[in-house]
Order: structure tokens, then sequence, then C-alpha cells
């Protein structure tokens, strides 16, 4: 049997929705346990994208998009990279919604108890992301969400890459798709929103086990007084 | 800094409470992850509890509890062990129910948002447990857990172990407690449901990581459907 695939998950998704963005793992350390994932940046200054091995930050600045490669001691509050790796390969040829894609996808999946690895390499059509904009207050992730700025794009190239999350693990991670973008050139991309594919490869990878790590030095983190009912809503509305 | 202590959980509580009762990894390969922990044997054939980084089923048999120690080969379908290593240790010199014990062990928690390990080593002035019937249908385990012979002893002594589980892991493991009993003689034991101790050690064990595994090759758990809001209920009424 080939070598079990992990899920590194880095903190959660609740506790950056209860407002800990503060950045408490490095870049460099968080390569090391995939080259594949998404996330966010210290004081969740815009998204992060980690395609191929390589991180990327891509944020709203002045009413454009900037996508900058992230330098290794830079310091994440939640991420989710895993060592990518196709279970499933195929062509899509013709254009589709990000719904009805999402279905194609999941029909190729054995069940739905398991996390996946997501990566979609292609021409779209329409491309629809957000950037959440940095905050260093303690400001409610939902609340800073609402006036998140949102960017689209027509007719770009690029790579979708995220994690599929059974629905077991929603408050710890978010149900179903977590996607991020980054266009071939670099110059767009973001938190996925919705999206027209024209064309493109689209990769299921396998995930054995999840390899869930907490900010155990982080007083903000042991303290935090999570209501689940409450960031469970936020995620729903936030992801 | 010490190497991080993880808690390996195998399957979720969900997937137990779905009816998924059939055993998947074995106690040796369980026994390799940690030296103390909970879970239940293949068919929910009584109660696992693991102490000293040896395996005990306890199970009711005749209206009489009968405690054996588990073979290396016998499987299970679900456990959490854990390295155990006491971050706080303390000692309880009066009596107490598990309800006030229960509060004085969280006062010594740095916050509510990490997994912990728990011993409780000392004598018992009561102790009340109850052991899963086994089961080979795929009967919910809500429904077999209405059915499920208590046993009770005053004056014993034993060891506690278990795992605390922060509210966001809810569904996956048990939010709260999960606690098994093995008395010292191994004549006695099971999942505890109540108790008041007379006197004892407690240690809490810090666990700094969740390592996640799933039965990846079992189709039953691969294409069973979930109700997660049921679960949790039943999870809530059986745990």
């Amino acid at each position: 049997m080939s070598e079990a695939i992990k899920l590194f998950q880095y903190n959660t998704l609740s506790a950056l929705m209860a407002g800990l963005y503060g950045g408490t793992l490095t870049i460099g350390e968080l390569l090391e346990h995939g080259d594949l994932g998404i996330g966010t940046l210290d004081s969740i200054d815009g998204e992060l994208i980690v395609l191929d091995g390589k991180a990327y930050q891509a944020k709203g600045s002045d009413g454009r998009v900037e996508v900058v490669e992230v330098s290794e001691d830079v310091k994440v509050p939640y991420a989710a990279v895993v060592p990518h790796e196709a279970e499933v390969i195929f062509k899509q040829r013709f254009e589709m919604s990000d719904k009805e894609l999402e279905k194609r996808i999941e029909s190729y999946y054995d069940g739905v108890n398991l996390f996946r690895s997501i990566k979609i390499t292609g021409h779209f059509a329409h491309m629809h992301v957000r950037m959440i904009p940095k905050s260093t207050s303690d400001r409610k992730f939902a609340e800073v969400a609402t006036h998140q700025p949102e960017y689209t794009q027509d007719n770009v190239s690029g790579t979708i890459v995220g994690i599929w999350t059974p629905e077991m693990f929603h408050g710890v991670s978010v149900a179903g798709y977590h996607l991020h973008f980054i266009s071939a050139d670099h110059t767009f991309g973001g938190h996925v929103m919705d999206f027209v594919i024209s064309e493109g490869i689209v990769e299921v990878g396998a995930v054995d086990q999840l390899d869930q790590r907490f900010p155990v030095q982080d007083r903000k983190y042991l303290f935090a007084k999570f209501n689940m009912d409450e960031l469970k809503d936020d995620i729903d509305k936030s992801e």
C-alpha cells in the first residue's frame, strides 16, 4: 500500500470565524506538509493559495487585485494543505457552471465521508472571487466578510485549488468545497465565489487522514470562548 | 520543546452511531499509537479500556460483568488512544460526585479548546457503568443503547481512563468527557455513567494534535449516509 495521504490542517475555521486572526505558523513550516491548499495570512490579510509547493497571497488593493508570492517567514492563523495526489483525473471539455462541475466532481467520489483535495486547471469564461480585507481588530469574521471586496474576470486561465470536507467536520472546516483561485499569469485570484469553466483538467485527490494541529501556545486560542452554533452559521454565511 | 502529543482517533463516533460496528483496525496497531484510551470492539461487543499500554474488554454476560485482556489481533470499529503524559496531577482527598470532580478537573485546564487525556486512579464509593451489548445488525447505536445493561459496584478501587473533547469536535467524538473504568482486580469495568470518588490521584494530560484516521478501505464507511443532526442527538443520548 502506498503511503497514507494526510490533510494537514492548522487551526480551525471556527477559531478564525471567532476573530483569532494572528498568524502563529510560518509558511515555511506549512509547506513542509503539503503542496496544495488554502488559508489566510496574518491579520486575515487576503487569501492564501498554495499551488505546486509555492504560497501566494491574493488581496484587494485600491480596487485592484494583487497577487504576490509569500515568503517563508510570513505567518498564517489558519491553513489547510495536502500533498496532492490525483486519484481521479478528468477532462472537462465543455462549458459548465461551478454547481454543475461540482456535481460532476462528486459523481466520481467513493462516498462523501472522506476529505479530498481538488485541483482544476483550465480556462474560465467567468471567475468571481473575493478577498477578506486585512483586519487587526477582533471584529468577527462574518462582520468583516460583509464588507469584503469582490472581483470578477472573464476569459481567464488559471488553477482552482482547495479542499472538500465531509459534513461531520463542519465547524472544524467548512463542509463541502473550500476553493481558491490563482490565474496562470499570477495577476488575479482569491476565494472562489462562483465561476463558469470553459475547459480544463480536473484532479480529485484522495485524503486518508486528518492531521489536525492547534496553536497550542497561543493564549488567545486557548482561552477563546466559542459559540459553536453561531460559528457554524458564520461559516455558512462567510465561506 | 518536547515532542508533540497526538491523540490518535480511529474512525468517528458518528460512524459508530450510524451502525458501522465492524472492526477494521487491530488492537496491535491501535496500541502503537497510545497507552491510554477508550473504544469498543468488533460488533460493539462491550467497552474497550486501554490502560498502561494494555487493552481490556468489559462486557455484560448473564447479568455479570466480565473483564478480559484483549489479544492483538482483535479488531475495533472505533477507538481513541493517546500516549498519556500528565500535565497536571492532583490528589483528590475527599469524597466528590463525578460532576464535582469534573468541575475541579476543568478548573485546571488552560481553556477548553484542546483535547485532553484523563486518568483517575483511586477508590470509589460508588461506580455506575454500562456496556454496549454485542450487535451484528445495522441497528442504530442509540436503539441498541436503550437496552444496554448497567452495573454498579460500591467501594471499588480502580482507574478511570478517557478523553475530554472540545465542543468543536462534537460528532467526530463526544464533546466533554468520554470515560471508561476498570477495577484494580480487573473484575469490573465499563463505560462510566456516574460515580462517587472517595480519594484518588487525578492526571490531566496535554494533547497537542489530533491524528484522525478513517477506515479508508471499508466500503460500508465510505458509502454510509450520515444524518449529522440526528447523529449528534444520538451521541448526546448514548454517550
